[in-house]
């Protein structure tokens, strides 16, 4: 038992296996240390949480560890009464039930045993917590023990969290030698900011280690047997678990009750925050992680969690779609008084496409869904795999277990549904997978039919027991398994991740729904091209959505003239994408008249919006066929943040088949050294060009304009660069890293195509400005921009263009 | 009628309709002038196909055009004598049936006009055809008509034709002003020489307009619908019939019948000769195409269907999964005459991958398949679409034309199977098609299930008369239609993509399989990476293939010494898979040590494995901290097909995301100079190694071994390299592109550890004697290899290292 309970390592090699005893006993001997008294203090027990799980789980606990020798106290707290307060938690332990197993004489004797070591008393001030903590020392040193250790269990609404963790911290910590465990539930914040102060706030009280912070998802046995399915079946998985073989991932939450009488909360928080932004979340974690060796450690475990945030790919507008039941607004109106006119924005349904940037998975999609008031409560993770296979025999002769034309996915089915209970699913043509003790083969009733297959198509495992998420936890807590609880990392990596989406969806207006059933394929959506959309056209829009301003695609592009040449005007997203049209039509001439197309592209923010649309809405692009230059360069070293090139490899290069020596970078960077004159960097890059491009004549261009009036990094009164013969220049810029190399004047002006693309707010005025003036480049360089016969066009947004 | 016939462009503007009017007009004329008497002659009248299909196209013709003023004469021929000839073309006569909707009076006065029109007469001799020539100038005169033009339908053996050809051409033609066609029947040879030669053959009698080879399969109705069906649902499929949208296409041809009383021919050709050169691949140019703006114009489908060709990627041996039926090879024995112990390696079934490497559908596989002996007899196109949408509503909710997640597709369904005749089926959720006249909604019978869904899932539609293929393209003849008839350049293309495969297989054994139902899961194969293979691991073995060598999974890996360092020896899958697991080791430490991993790759074609593995295999490989230089490089421009650089670009740097500043290839091309001593690209190389690397000690440096005993580019008695302060070197190879620059081995004896790859059987010798020497770079650069203070390792593959 003490073994099982310590030796969690597994080393993989007998090799090892002295090492391994070696480090066991070690383990065990301080474990050994560890026993002794334990007092867990559940803050808020006459809740309805507490109620209907944590005194049940607490219980469990007990019934699971107090025969291993660990002594036990258990402290009901809340601000009720005392009198009052007893009496609730008298109910409550009075309701504890044993598993089935226990035959009922021994389960009222436990029960009894249990309630003798439980006890309720009112928490209020700091007074009263110094109370409890001299009542455990007196206690622990009555019965002879001594402390191990003390769980506190903040079931109490967060805005009550940092006075109690300010009391604990000060006045109810256990001695030199024994551990504090402090257990949060969620809402952990509202956004990363706010998630940043309370953690913030409960860092200035508790170490890391200290906190454990619950997502029950981690606790439900079927999202606690993915990283333990991965690990035993490696094997099987290793060449499967992987974009080349995965088609999608669907983590999926569906409820039908909705939200009536939780509005107050609801409508603060919306489907992303109370179900996405954790549970889902933390589920696409441990599918997708790279799988530690060890999946024992803790620390691994997180850390390769942590790196899954870091890959995930940023979420924009276009990756979710958002529902409402159409009752819920009256529902807030009722519940929080609001006027007859108010209309919710609050999502109850969402849908979100997720890309992660890695090698394991880019392009994968990770599809999220929770709605309420949906048809059926489910919850299931699946993996779909490709479907690679060409069947010789009629479908009519399939059979599951050997064809490979069959369906093949790996499915955590969470509960409820058809099936009811918890179960990992593995289609039969896969491979039979190896689990756990404690999970057994099942079969289910005859024609049950789910995902698209017959159960009977599936290798179909539950668990023996099923446990309640929070037994689960609360178990895990006690053994120090942090893996099952969200570290302030982990927390503040998944707001970071939501945050952008919540804010650019705050004004949206979702579809409505009529909710259950009804809801036909009102909500079905799909993906393309890294967008969501609903499949069914928006039927006639029940009520209006708030918000007045006009959307993009209220407007047309418009054309019209800038300084005699031809001028695009449009919203951002409708410019980026004429813009990324334009150049892929110049590509394409390009490559059918010459075989090559050399383009030259400028830094800055603009342009990143025009690399991103390039890389992933062209897929025509003839990019094996394409020159990158550089217009113009920042003296860093490429690898520079700052680096305009970084940019280009970050936003563009990493997605799309460019042969590496069709790449050029400018020369800033030679013998390590930055924009030396001896180095002749400039003159190596324009020696470059005249070799490889026709006539040094660049088949586009695209530059921007500084509100000064620069472009490229040519900047006004620039010594070089604005005429004469260089062809490449280095120049300083007023600001920022002052050392530039830029194409020249004459150079650009050389071109076949000039595209000048100017976008924002900030830009107004010296668009006015540009506008009224002549041929004067020394003032304005961006006014020498004339091609010698080539065409110039300007591309601006409205804000530049119409302020 | 007149203007159904001939005007048959369709301008898609209507500002174009006075032209088309005009040109319609002109068009008109010359039909006009081509009304008058057409001869056609059926070679080989008497012989099967003419008795099943021929004669019956030709009355079918007669029935469509002698009623617009057409006026014909039909003369079957053959080599029998004229009274037999006579008998056996009256009995075919006879038996001609009308068309449903022709009363049997009418139909008997049809048949009548038909037979009198239609005459035997045995057809030997050149003066034979001078004979025949002479009747129909006769006939022709005799009636007070004049000449339009003449058929030759070949029905004959293809070692017949040069001399009909001959024989025609000489002593045949009509006179000026009419027209020539030849209609030819396959089989066009055996491969692209023999085609090839054939073609050369007829060319010199016939001109490339006047031949008609026909491929049956192109008058099928539902293969001659692909275009049509294309082009009149143009809006619907412009964005949905790309890599974007299309899954997968399925070109299918399964057959009941085996081979037996056909194995002399069958045992020439096999299945992929038989069926898929031709008909499937013909079908495939119809799918893939770039759908012209006019699909009436033949030139134009003609053109764009060689461009599938073009685009088509090569198919090498992994491309193909072979099969044959059991009894197969005792039928040849049988009907040729074999020994008892004969064994055929003849395919009667073929799976086949193929890509094509356009934008429209990179990344598409198109799976071709036929054969014999199989549990059904079908013929269809299957174009499955892409699964993008998520369902909210349950599955038991959904309803075929709106849910998204159902299985979208479009078939062609050719013939037979379960729905017994010619059918366009469109998935109720993608869209309902238009379909020409003469094509009606079908249902059929309930239950059906068809493609994984119901057939009521699908908008069904057939012809409404079902036309036979032979009567449908001896039409087209009539009408000139080139589209639907082989090329000589179509077949020659088609020849050119499937020789190379046939060649490469000629010697290997097909899977062998019962036959019918009970072939089961035997021939369902899969797709990865490239290559098909059969989804069943290949059960206990009928027939013992040829090449008895031990499987690479019949051994471990093996460790031993090798020059007092250590080896691994393996085969070579095992051994790139152990190579690459320790540079993933190496990398992971290296960047866990330093933040960086310094990787030096040879060129040359036993890495290519290696970086593939690397590629597609190491997903958690730290390529954003790696650098990679290379060891040596040929003195040719980076974008060589020599170049080192180009091996490393292709197989690893476009699969994995290398930062561009970390890629470093040799400077062998500075100021567009190769090689050139002033550019002292040796000595900016050792450089840029110098500061960037740590010591200049690389983390990992592979080499190879050269049979004569080079590693890297440091070749015997070479002057540099082999010793001194130098760290780059240039040097000479005694062959292949001479120049090259290399590490020298001092530098590379400082890195931290030295991979040494070796394969193949023609290294066997210099492995030998390499193991035996000591130290003599002079003699054996590769002896030199010695790190200072790193580890050295090599690897070989049992061929290297056991011969």
């Amino acid at each position: 038992m003490l073994a099982e309970l310590c030796c969690k390592r597994r080393p993989g090699l007998w090799r090892m296996l002295a090492v391994a005893v070696f480090v066991a006993l070690l383990g065990c001997l301080r474990a050994q240390e560890l026993r002794g008294h334990v007092s867990i203090v559940l803050l808020g027990a006459t809740g309805d949480l507490a109620k209907k799980y944590l005194w049940q789980g607490l219980f469990q606990l007990y019934l699971e560890e107090a025969g291993k020798g660990h002594n036990f106290s258990f402290h009901g707290t809340a601000l009720t009464a005392t009198e009052q307060g007893q009496e609730v938690v008298a109910k409550v332990l009075e309701s504890l039930s044993c598993p089935k197993d226990v035959a009922p004489a021994r389960c009222a004797e436990l029960k009894d045993q249990f309630q003798r070591l439980s006890q309720y008393r009112q928490l209020k001030t700091t007074e009263d917590y110094a109370a409890l903590s001299k009542d455990i020392e007196a206690l622990v040193q009555r019965e002879g023990l001594w402390e191990a250790g003390r769980i506190f269990y903040f079931s109490v609404p967060p805005f009550a969290y940092t006075d109690i963790a300010r009391s604990i911290n000060s006045s109810c910590r256990p001695g030199p030698g024994a551990w504090l465990r402090v257990v949060l539930e969620k809402p952990f914040g509202h956004n990363h900011l706010s998630a940043q102060q309370l953690a913030t706030d409960l860092g200035s009280f508790f170490h890391e280690e200290e906190m454990y912070r619950v997502d029950h998802y981690l606790g439900k046995q079927a999202v606690a047997q993915i990283l333990p399915f991965r690990d035993q079946n490696r094997k099987a998985l290793d060449g499967l678990w992987n974009r080349h073989h995965v088609e999608r991932v669907e983590i999926v939450m569906k409820e039908t009750v909705d939200a009536e009488g939780r509005t107050s909360f609801y409508e603060e928080y919306g489907v992303i925050r109370d179900v996405l932004q954790n549970h889902l979340t933390e589920i696409l974690t441990l599918v997708a992680m790279e799988l530690p060796p060890d999946v024992g450690s803790s620390e691994d475990v997180l850390r390769h969690k942590l790196q899954v945030f870091q890959a995930l790919q940023g979420l924009q507008k276009g990756s979710a779609v958002l529902g409402q039941y159409q009752a819920y607004s009256e529902q807030v109106r009722k519940e929080l008084d609001k006027p007859a006119g108010f209309l919710s924005l609050t999502p109850t349904f969402a849908g979100i496409l997720v890309h992660l940037d890695n090698l394991r998975w880019e392009g994968v999609p990770f599809l999220l869904m929770s709605g309420k008031a949906l048809d059926e409560r489910v919850g299931y993770v699946r993996v779909l795999f490709r479907n690679r296979a060409c069947c010789a025999q009629s479908e009519q002769h399939r059979a599951a277990e050997q064809s490979a034309c069959l369906p093949r996915q790996i499915v955590f089915y969470i509960g409820h549904g058809v099936l009811g209970s918890p179960a990992v699913l593995v289609s039969r043509n896969l491979f039979r997978p190896t689990l756990p003790g404690g999970w057994e083969q099942v079969g289910g009733p005859p024609g049950l039919h789910l995902f698209g297959c017959p159960l009977s198509d599936f290798y179909a495992y539950s668990p023996v027991r099923e446990q309640d998420a929070y037994s689960v936890l609360i178990s895990r807590i006690f053994h120090g398994r942090k893996d099952s609880f969200i570290t302030t990392e982990n927390l503040l990596a998944s707001w970071a991740f939501w945050t952008p989406l919540l804010d650019s969806l705050a004004h949206e207006a979702p579809r409505l729904y009529p909710g259950g059933a009804e809801n036909g394929h009102l909500l079905d959506f799909e993906f393309s091209g890294g967008q969501l959309s609903f499949s069914v056209q928006q039927p006639e829009q029940l009520v209006p959505g708030p918000g007045s301003a006009p959307a993009p695609s209220d407007f047309q592009v418009l054309r019209s003239t800038y300084r005699d040449r031809p001028l695009v005007t449009a919203w951002p997203e409708e410019l980026i994408a004429k813009l990324a049209d334009d150049v892929e039509a110049a590509a394409m001439k390009a490559v059918r008249r010459t075989g090559q197309f050399h383009l030259a592209l400028s830094g800055g923010s603009s342009p990143v919006a025009l690399f991103q649309q390039l890389a992933m809405g062209h897929y025509a692009f003839p990019w094996a066929h394409t020159h990158l230059w550089l217009v113009d360069e920042r003296c860093v070293p490429l690898w520079d943040p700052e680096s305009n090139f970084q940019g280009l490899q970050t936003h563009l290069l990493q997605h799309v088949r460019l042969p590496h020596y069709n790449v050029h970078p400018m020369p800033v960077h030679l013998r390590q050294r930055l924009c030396a004159e001896e180095d002749q960097g400039a003159q190596a890059y324009a020696e470059e060009i005249s070799a490889l491009v026709a006539n040094s004549s660049f088949d586009l261009v695209l530059l921007g304009m500084g509100t000064d009036g620069h472009t490229a990094s040519l900047f006004p009164q620039s010594p070089t660069g604005l005429e004469g013969e260089q062809l490449v220049v280095l120049t300083e810029s007023p600001s920022g890293p002052r050392r530039r190399m830029s194409l020249s004047l004459p150079l650009i002006n050389r071109a076949r195509r000039v595209a000048v693309l100017v976008m924002g707010r900030l830009k107004r005025e010296i668009t006015l400005l540009v506008s009224r003036v002549g041929h004067e480049p020394k003032k304005w360089p961006i006014s020498g921009v004339r091609p010698v016969s080539g065409q110039l066009v300007w591309y601006m947004d409205y804000e530049a263009f119409l302020g």
